[in-house]
């Protein structure tokens, strides 16, 4: 085994300039590049010429499996020094970024992790949306809202916590999440803020209670945060 | 006014190779910055020789009081035309952003706010715990151990919520937080990892479990992490 490397990079929320220095760097250096659907492609012009660029971008239902994903790795560590994994928001927040590294090491490839700034925390701030602020909100908890995993939510703990929600691939469950908060005690008027393409240029916002959320007319990605904070506007940006 | 803008910029969680890419771009060109206890002094030495560094560290129960620095960033704004409010984590994850957002605007001074890695998804990330697993856990929970805002926390709600729960500033708190979630139904034997100076080179990981966190001899700053992913270790890094 050559002494070969994958690391596993958050790349943030979209914008270029809001992934990490380390991230940054690694792109700079890297021999090949496995990229999603919400990297921005600014990002991989500061890849070197050499470098191999490989998409698995999965879309909503879309065809590639992790699987595939995880045997395009390790086979690209076994030809390559460096090789980035560069994936949207944070490897850690719903990126199935555990899974790779499992996969990875069964095949004894060293794998290092580089944490992102997740758009569940930055889609709010870029809105002008706080998680937490004094006496508004001194907890958040983040959930995904794709079907399989939101069986096992707790949607009658949730809405018993005083803590701000924020949906992750929350647009198709919509209907759900507000039926089922409701339903367990959150006030039908509880503000919620829709964030579309977070930190993108074509960023957008939408104010709407959580009554409205079931029937809004909204479509991914975005992120959806659910109480008091949401119902604030601290900046414009 | 002069055309000022005070800038709120997530240092990330220490490692000053965490900040943004956009972070760093300002850090480069401010005129001014204040910064805290927990942001590496590494990244100081990247402004410019003429910048006016202020430090407003708060050490747990230290004596700098959130409208003291309010004042500072008005008076700095007012003297400089970039000032950079450099803050541990992210500035809207329990960062008190919100409250200085707020005291600028007041003074009708620009405020733009730039996300950050927080300790609390970066602590366990880089100690090889991922947030979020597949089949493990399927969302999580951000709160604070700090006194005043613990005692509004619904502690029967977070026991009962299948998430994981992250405290930031919980180890004076912490036999208080063994307590009421075992209390609630919690395991006693729930896997905790406790991650001190995440991303520092003085990084510590200390695994045990909800019943022993009670009583644990731990120091901050730390990072809590409660549930059965605090029980993987990912990745040795």
């Amino acid at each position: 085994m050559r002494d070969s490397v994958v690391y596993l990079v958050g790349a943030g929320p979209g914008d270029p300039d809001l992934i990490s220095v380390k991230g940054l760097k690694l792109i700079s250096v890297a021999d090949a590049i496995v990229y999603d659907r919400l990297v921005d492609k600014k990002l991989l012009d500061l890849s070197r010429s050499e470098c191999q660029l490989v998409y698995v971008g999965k879309s909503p239902g879309g065809s590639i499996e992790q699987k595939q994903i995880n045997k395009i790795l390790v086979d690209l560590a076994k030809v390559h020094r460096i090789t980035v994994r560069l994936k949207g928001g944070d490897p850690y927040i719903f990126g199935r970024g555990g899974e790779e590294v499992l996969a990875l090491k069964e095949n004894n490839i060293k794998v290092e992790v580089i944490p992102g700034i997740s758009s569940a925390t930055s889609g709010p701030l870029l809105s002008g949306i706080p998680l937490t602020h004094r006496s508004v909100s001194a907890a958040f908890t983040v959930v995904t809202g794709s079907t399989s995993e939101t069986e096992a939510l707790n949607y009658k703990a949730l809405a018993e916590l005083n803590s701000t929600i924020v949906v992750l691939m929350g647009v198709a469950n919509r209907k759900t999440i507000s039926d089922e908060l409701i339903k367990y005690g959150r006030m039908e008027n509880t503000p919620v803020a829709v964030i579309r393409w977070a930190s993108y240029e074509k960023q957008e916002l939408m104010k709407l209670t959580l009554k409205d959320l079931g029937d809004s007319n909204i479509t991914p990605p975005a992120v959806i945060v659910i109480g008091d904070v949401a119902g604030l506007n601290l900046t414009d940006n």
